[in-house]
């Protein structure tokens, strides 16, 4: 009979591990792993608890990873259920975490305790990467676990993030690439002055209206194979000039851009400098780039992914790249990566939950994927 | 000898008139005008003294229009002099109104006792329009001093206002007209979401962008024979969500249009209505004109101020219609109406001031007004 993923499920949940804290999910995960025979590394950067754990030295190697931290419970009030309480309720888990993504971890640690069952000498390695910082500024998390295992020779072949991908049918899409994300602050500088002279004055709201007209009225790009069409998105403007007599002397605005792999952060950055310089005035542009875009192109492992979804769902998987981001742009750097997860409607909300079947049914899609990766 | 103006021009400026205080100004005035044979009806509307004063029945009726309200010292610190004092320093006389406009009423009395000296059995009457709201909101001031004149079968045949006109040379500048102002208040909303689905809502901001970039891309006219070019100015956009990765749910901006007499406040709020409208996104639109634009044809009246500020100071005087907003654009609806003044160089700033012999000259450039209008 197959492992049960319920039980570790319920007690990561049990633990208060919103971002930045642990309340002691790794240690509760390491508990569970030791067992089975991984070799366990805690890793600590900063305030962050991570864990890389491996069982076997052997090529290929499968790489899950995810993380234990969770984003805040929200209006507790508004739960039907304690949202750290990791209770079962008509046969449907609840709790901060139950599809992003303690449920995921503990459908993917029963997939290996049956895979190890199963077939004790089959080849390959197995590992998990599991940090407590996806869901905060992940500078202490992922991308340093990564840079710590390529310096102790662990890179994987291929990794899978457990990330809840699906849309309404457990497997029905498989993550291949994210968009990137950056954004932009612009403060336009002009020359302040009276309405009724508006030829003494330089319009800031003018130029700065020109320049993000000409942002919006044009595409980045037509979408790719497997992309959609990059999106730039005004998100704010400010001026905050009270006096209707008044021409002011600055203009503000924020802008955010999701982009696919026809562009990279600088790229960007400089198409909006030059738009800028284009105006011809005084500006300030301050660009942050919150992560790179990444594809992972279908090759072997993405239709390893695909014959396990099939093979444990019957359906067929999409290939998708929507969404925000995700740890996986860091780890996209060092091997072929994608995301396959739990049907991810109620993350991040009041009473997010998942039916304890479907729980099990990851498992089993996991255990699809493990045999599939690595034979 | 010439009747000097200094004294009265003294006299009104050490009283503390910042709009709508009145602070013995108006008495200061009638003890003026009353010896000279005015009729003078004092005229309180709300909180605002106002003063109809006229001296004769007959026709031609001249009047001046002024106001002793003046705008705050500011800052009082800046000062060199006291705002409120008076003040004679190396032929400069100093202080809040010395140019707009109590110098000029003391140059009109001066001007009309003169006349009545040299000429007491002349044709035509005289009278005086002043009010104590002009700097401010200009609703119980002039507009209503010209109901009560209406009803009491006092409309002039012309009306001069002392508005500081000239630019740099006392008489350079006489103005016809005056734009019209209007302020516009638009919020445009949209459905608020995240900026990774751009497509599940409604930016907004791009709605309000495309709307203001229509307004400002296209002239709202090429101007006239007397009129500037109309001029549309976005002085604030405002939306002041400081979230990165959040589409907001509305977005604010605020406008003001100076137009010529090509438009009216109501041509242009439907156009407003219309742009907006044709960007078929909810919206509300709040329309507010503080005056419409007016024009005084040139004409007999217009060409008798020519003619005496050719004789006057020697000069051509330029007919100009820019600018802000004055009292003249209540006028224009009963009589020919013109603006001619005091060099305003230093109208509104910190140490406001007038030469004493450009006070005199004003004087005489009014004495001169009267004989070409009146004859
Ligand atoms: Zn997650
Ligand atoms: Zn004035």
């Amino acid at each position: 009979m197959a492992t049960d993923p319920l039980p570790l499920a319920q007690a990561l949940i049990r633990c208060r591990s919103v971002t930045p804290a642990d309340d002691g999910a790794m240690a509760v995960l390491e508990a569970a792993l030791a067992p089975l025979g991984f070799a366990c590394h805690r890793l600590r950067f900063g305030a962050i608890e991570n864990l890389f754990a491996r069982r076997g030295a052997g090529g290929p190697h499968l790489c899950f990873a995810g993380h234990t931290d969770v984003v805040p419970a929200g209006d507790a009030g508004a739960w039907t259920a304690d949202p750290f309480g990791g209770e079962v309720r008509d046969g449907v888990l609840y709790g901060r975490g139950a599809t992003d993504m303690k449920g995921a971890i503990a459908a993917f640690v029963a997939a290996v305790a049956d895979r190890l069952a199963a077939r004790p000498g089959a080849p390959g390695s197995l590992s998990l990467l599991i940090t407590g910082d996806e869901e905060g500024p992940a500078v202490d998390g992922t991308a340093r676990v990564l840079e710590w295992m390529a310096a102790h020779g662990q890179v994987p072949d291929m990794c899978l993030v457990g990330e809840p991908t699906s849309r309404a049918r457990l497997g029905d899409v498989i993550k291949i690439g994210r968009r990137g994300s950056l954004n932009a602050a612009i403060t336009l500088h002009g020359v302040q002055g009276h309405v009724a002279y508006p030829q003494r004055a330089d319009n800031p709201v003018h130029r700065l209206l020109r320049v993000l007209h000409g942002l919006i009225a044009r595409p980045l790009d037509q979408g790719t194979e497997w992309f959609e069409p990059s999106s730039l998105q005004v998100t704010s403007v400010d001026v905050g000039n009270a006096a209707t007599n008044v021409i002011p002397a600055a203009a503000r605005a924020r802008l955010n851009i999701r982009f696919n792999d026809r562009h990279t952060g600088e790229s960007l950055a400089r198409m909006l400098r030059a738009a800028l310089e284009a105006e011809g005035a005084r500006f300030d542009l301050d660009v942050s780039v919150s992560g790179e875009a990444f594809l992972t192109r279908p090759g072997p492992f993405v239709e390893a992914l695909k014959r396990a979804v099939r093979r444990a769902t019957g359906g067929e998987p999409a290939l998708d790249t929507g969404g925000g981001t995700s740890d996986a742009r860091f780890i996209a750097r060092y091997c072929p990566v994608a995301e396959l997860g739990a049907v991810g409607t109620t993350m991040h909300k009041v009473d997010e939950c998942t039916p304890v079947a479907e729980l099990r049914a990851l498992a089993a899609l996991y255990r699809a994927v493990i045999e599939e990766a690595l034979g």
